[in-house]
């Protein structure tokens, strides 16, 4: 009888969005792997575990990844909302950016993962400033993660110009190299806040050591048609041109793209990160996502951060990229639930390169999330993947596991202390 | 010294979408009234009251009101999603419609309140079969709700013709006659499903009894274009001739709008209810709210029923109504969280009629919720109405009450036996 540390059993396991759910379903995990995944029924099937959990009215799914956010911007969240974008960004979002501290960098990080947490998020993807004090918050949390340290032309709070950004992320990526969790990757921050040079540079950092690339690209109308003007192609074409759109390339946004964007974005297996809420609340519009799909291009799921969403729950963020594109295009048999939740989790694995994330198997890094059933709005259940997407919400998810440890444990936190971060947060100002 | 029968502090107390929040605000109710708002550390205010309730982290609102919802429907939730409008009516919902009796019906009804009074919805606006039914549940459980027999040209599950239905519809709104809680609306389900005949005799109730009409309208663009082909005018048309376009006339969905039909409902003071979640879910398409309102026309919000939503959370709704507007007008100033709000309670107070609902003032009905803050999600918060629109979700309301009652306390609900309804919902077959 094989020894395993603990066994699950729940109402239903999904394993991944296009395999039925097992009901009556069991895990068994072993050193921060799964072990098996079985019917608990079966009477052949036996473990001895250390410990047995019962999660009997619930569901377990793999964890949630964010493919793309700026964490620690939750402490802007509703900040200054319904303005015009550039009066947002100049007279509210970057005054207080420019006045960041690792202090409230570590802050903002940390009620971002007791959030992301809080509603099965396993692995996030980061972009911003001060990334190792990111990557110390996410590596006591016990998140996974995929961090980023913000190159710019200009200064950011963390660094004078674009090139320390880039030693910095070569020194990060030194530092943490090996790490079962925390990776680190290139983050140009877009086409038209670095200079050629840095957006070559980056490339050249990635392609000699196989480092992922964040970059938003094509977000508004307004970048595309001043790209356009400037250089007489378009981001997408520019990035392309200087050797940025690769397999590694996670490009983020891509709401406004022409015909040839998307050939070279497929042609080159970069993957787009899809973050409706976001393009929407600011305006941006809407992503040609079902276009995207149908050339065959890898989409994912990421809610932006905060002071744009304004919160970090891929639930909800999975419901609104099906809802908007059945709407916009008047069928709703397009991006239907598996689709979104595939782009939730099995696409970010395979952005992220990481085989062993973002579905249930034997041998996968035991990533998941258990979600409460025995609530007004989850009952009755016909499909649970259809629940996922279109109503399960963050504050359903009673236990968050990532690597085989409990992150949260029947709606409490393990990893962080919530009475006193809240007390932290209430405190900020900026 | 006044008495009063229970006081409430709270961090914040928000009267309605355009006073601001009060910090540290109590309010004092008695009789099912409020008695008054004040600031609970203004020294000059005392009331002698039975219980003192502390919500030191809670943001205290009006009631919301959703306008639009089928509630038994959540017996339907996630049924059969991602397909094709016709098919998806067809060979699904119809069908089991067809087979619904009325303790399917009460379930559905208690499934759907338990869930609206989670949310912090205080009241709902329904047309759906036996109504009888259905009033009794929601006098039981204690909310607000303005309830419509469904009127249509075939025969439903409740009766063989519309002729029976408005018949049913005169018999209940003489048996509610005066209730404080449950009022009796006429409801002809849309132009497009009831003969011409029924559509005058609904007028006509309407007209000499001063009930409320409640109606779908150019839901989707095939409904309108059959319009103009058969009648050579548009559905908005159609029912203005028949004088069913009347400032007691609630019109649901409205996606679909020429210029004149904008001039009729704003000329015939009509309401209009947006369900943006349904009308994307649907591929019914966008309504065009900006236009509308600035057509000076009053506008609320619904979900819609839990089959095509699939929930009944008007936070979520709010959200959906907001970014959706933003995003495809590419304008972030559009429809506010402060508009949102007013939709989903002041607004809807205009359309039923009743002032002393949608917002908290000396003498209203005491119908509020009280939202827990103390999430990651939901700090830091700079403004209420914005956390409310863009960040609060169903699960973070703490108590619920209308009339003065406590639907809902500290989470637990107080008129529903949630376990014995949990165990009739898993046991439904249909």
């Amino acid at each position: 009888m094989a020894q395993v540390d603990y066994i699950i059993n729940c109402e239903f396991v999904l394993a991944d969005a296009n395999s039925g759910a097992i009901k009556n379903g069991s895990i068994a995990v072993k050193d921060g792997f799964i072990f098996d995944i079985f019917d608990s029924r079966s009477a052949s099937v036996q473990y001895e575990a250390k410990r047995l959990i019962n999660r009997e009215s619930c569901l377990l799914i793999p964890g949630l990844i964010n493919s793309h956010t700026h964490a620690a911007m939750t402490l802007f969240r509703g900040l200054a909302d319904d303005l015009p974008l550039d009066k947002w960004l100049t007279e509210h979002i970057f005054p207080r950016e420019s006045r960041l501290t690792p202090e409230l960098i570590e802050t903002g990080t940390l009620l971002a993962c007791a959030e992301m947490i809080r509603g099965g998020t396993t692995g996030f993807v980061d972009m911003y400033f001060f990334e190792d004090i990111i990557a110390d918050v996410v590596n006591d949390v016990g998140m996974r993660a995929w961090l980023g340290e913000g190159i710019l032309n200009f200064p950011t709070p963390a660094f004078a110009s674009g090139y320390e950004a880039l030693k910095e992320t070569q020194r990060l990526a030194d530092k943490w190299k090996g790490h079962d969790r925390i990776n680190i990757v290139v983050a140009p921050h877009a086409p038209y806040t670095c200079s050629e040079e840095l957006l070559r540079l980056s490339s050249e950092m990635s392609e000699k050591n196989d480092y992922l690339v964040i970059i938003h690209v094509s977000e508004t109308r307004f970048e595309v048609e001043q790209s356009k003007r400037e250089r007489g192609i378009t981001p997408v074409e520019y990035l392309d041109k200087l050797g940025l759109m690769s397999d590694k390339t996670i490009a983020v946004h891509c709401v406004h793209l022409f015909d040839n964007d998307i050939e070279i974005i497929c042609k080159n297996n970069v993957t787009v990160v899809n973050c409706p809420e976001s393009h929407l609340k600011l305006g941006s519009g809407v992503s040609p996502v079902i276009k995207i799909l149908n050339s065959g291009i890898n989409v994912t799921i990421g809610t932006d951060g905060a002071a744009s969403n304004n919160d970090l729950d891929m639930f909800s963020e999975m419901g609104s990229a099906s809802r908007i594109q059945k709407g916009i295009n008047h069928d709703p048999s397009l991006l239907s639930a598996s689709q979104c939740f595939s782009m939730a989790t099995l696409n970010a694995a395979k952005a992220l390169k990481n085989p062993l994330i973002g579905s249930l198997k034997k041998g996968a890094s035991a990533d998941f999330a258990i979600i409460d059933l025995d609530k007004p709005r989850l009952r009755p259940i016909y499909d649970p993947v259809s629940h996922i997407v279109n109503v399960v919400k963050d504050c359903d998810v009673r236990d968050t596991v990532v690597n085989g440890r409990f992150l949260m444990e029947d709606f409490s936190l393990l990893t962080i202390d919530w009475e006193m971060l809240l007390n932290k947060v209430k405190n900020v100002t900026i």
